[in-house]
């Protein structure tokens, strides 16, 4: 840890910090917009069981949006594994992001109370496709004219993470447009997307580099 | 502080920067569910002492959840310290675990409301029990083969962590049994688990050892 | 960064992160205790004016609440200054702390509706008492034989930093009998035990001493 | 990473936990102010669509206020890249600071709601000059006499970093007064605050000396 390379650490480590508040609050905030069944009298054990059953449409909206954040921080994430420096304008993207990521609990919430509105489906996924295309606009500040990264990053590395990145945007977009036709089968694309990104792909590549550099294990 | 160990503890360090975000909010949440008593009139000194008595059920429920949410952070923090790598798929069984940690301010709210109810009784105990179990399979993938931690690792280390984690999931399973012929008896049962985890442990090796380690106090 | 020292390190550094996380939060979020004033037709400036000043009591429990929040997460910090190790009894202390550290936003809550009412000062001073004495209680089990802190921490640290942490306990101990005579000199007597605490005092002595060794200044 | 260098590390880490952990709850939870619309029977998809529209109100307010945040942020960001020490006045600065930084949900939920009142535009204002002026002691604080950052840190960057924080309050006096001639013009230069903040400054030099420094690269 060099005296010219702490500033930098310093800089990024705090970006990461407020993006991964950030994250964690969203994620566990959104629980709160589904709210326990009231009733007028005591409810019997199947009258509660039901109520709780009729929620299902906005414990599917919190599961999706949940892991839509998860893909996004997981991005993130690995976006920041190869950056090196910082500037103004990196800065104000991710606070553009972060703000994106933090209308979702708006839209959330929207989709768990209107899941068959049109009005609501498409809100939902112009948040999500806006989040996805400011964390697009960070990857390719930082690594155009490999500005904020090593200077021999790899084009492939650039272009798999990109690739990566705009997929849940694309398939956002279709998913906006199913909606047109049946909110179901769109909400069901938007759960489809988040069971992709589980897959592994190139961009693992990191960690299995990394693994390899530790095969002789180092303490 | 390496080159190659740096991005490993990098990738650790994030993961465990947004539990411990995800934790302090579910902990430090779960009090706004219970709600301050308003009254039409002011009311009178005991009035007030009265209907804050009455609030016992969601006390509890509350303070059962929040060490609930201790030991699993406890045990999270436990694996961690053996962890060296980690790869996509040990992130995403991460975020299962905090997907279902998030859920718990929801059921947390739903046993203080209606603590007398079967229904209640189980949807929590389903969520504790799952969040669990996900908290085993994460340990189960990181330690199969040696995955993640070191390959040194004792099978004793191993084996007595798995069990110290799925003591409270079994326990969980006795509790929704005990809750169809009495939900106090099954709360209490609740409550117990978090006392018996306030105990010392094998598990706790890692901490004696170090200390032995640090006989000769270094600074 | 010597090997052994690490795993110690990481162990403070995620109790430190929980408990940085939820005094963050708790701070953060009793301001959402205070709500914006509604009215059924679109107020007068000075109709909306005088509904501000009407929450005056809100805001004075906001403010006081926070600043005690801020006494204890100095008063954590300066202790964790001085530890070295943790052990599981430690950990758990150090939870039954932040347990009643989040029951604050209630109590504040609590004295910002029924600031004129003997049961909420009493309950508030109540929380708060607690709160000190489980602080109190994370030192004493740290420092008693010098369990989890230098052998050669002076007597005098240990015990100026005992004072230190009980002088606001025994202050809010005051301000509950004083709440059975005047609410009011109650809520005064709690903001001036944080004015208090603005105050320099002999526990900074590991600030002066840090001065001092960095007087040739290290890049 | 020497051993005296390390406790003034740790100290300005935890202050620094804090303050990002406050920003990143104050600028998620604000959006939990805006409340999905309610009917009474199932809307149109029109109908929904207006209803989001009429919250526009409260979107501006809630964007002004996120990236409000955000200059605060990265202006503490900036200071804290060249604190050296703390100490306990310091530390009480900034919690005022904070303090200040925790009302703004409240007043961006006000504003949000009232944004043709002026009497919620002035206390929106008055919280936000309250805010940067408290950043302002802190820098003044650290700076008088080189008290906590380095001897020879250059009276131009000291000069440079007040004139930075304190555009934001003086814009925001003017916003005030100017809400008392039209609230929507108010609203309007509080929105071209931040959009002048996006914009690069002197202040910046510590990125650019920074990256002239790491032009041989390292690593």
């Amino acid at each position: 840890m060099s005296a010219t390379s702490q500033p930098e650490g310093l800089t990024k480590a705090r970006i990461e910090a407020l993006t991964d508040g950030v994250f964690a609050i969203a994620m566990t905030l959104m629980i709160f917009n589904i709210h326990v069944p009231q009733f007028v009298h005591s409810p019997s054990a199947v009258g509660l069981g039901r109520s709780l059953a009729h929620l299902w449409p906005s414990f599917i909206g919190y599961a999706i949006s949940f892991f839509v954040l998860g893909i996004y921080w997981v991005g993130h994430h690995n976006q920041f594994h190869f950056i090196r420096k910082t500037d103004r304008n990196f800065l104000w993207l991710n606070l553009l992001f972060l703000f994106s990521v933090t209308l979702i609990p708006f839209s959330a919430a929207l989709i768990g109370q209107y899941s068959d509105q049109r009005t609501a489906v498409t809100f939902y996924g112009a948040n999500l496709i806006a989040t996805g295309l400011f964390l697009f606009a960070v990857w390719k500040y930082a690594t155009n004219g490999r500005r904020l990264v090593d200077a021999d990053l790899s084009s492939e590395v650039v272009r798999k993470a990109s690739q990566r990145i705009l997929i849940a945007p694309v398939a956002f977009v279709l998913a906006i447009i199913l909606g047109f036709v049946n909110t179901r089968a769109s909400l069901a694309l938007y759960a489809a997307v988040t069971i992709y990104y589980f897959l592994p792909s190139g961009i693992d590549m990191h960690w299995q580099a990394r693994d390899r550099k530790l095969k002789p294990p180092t303490a």
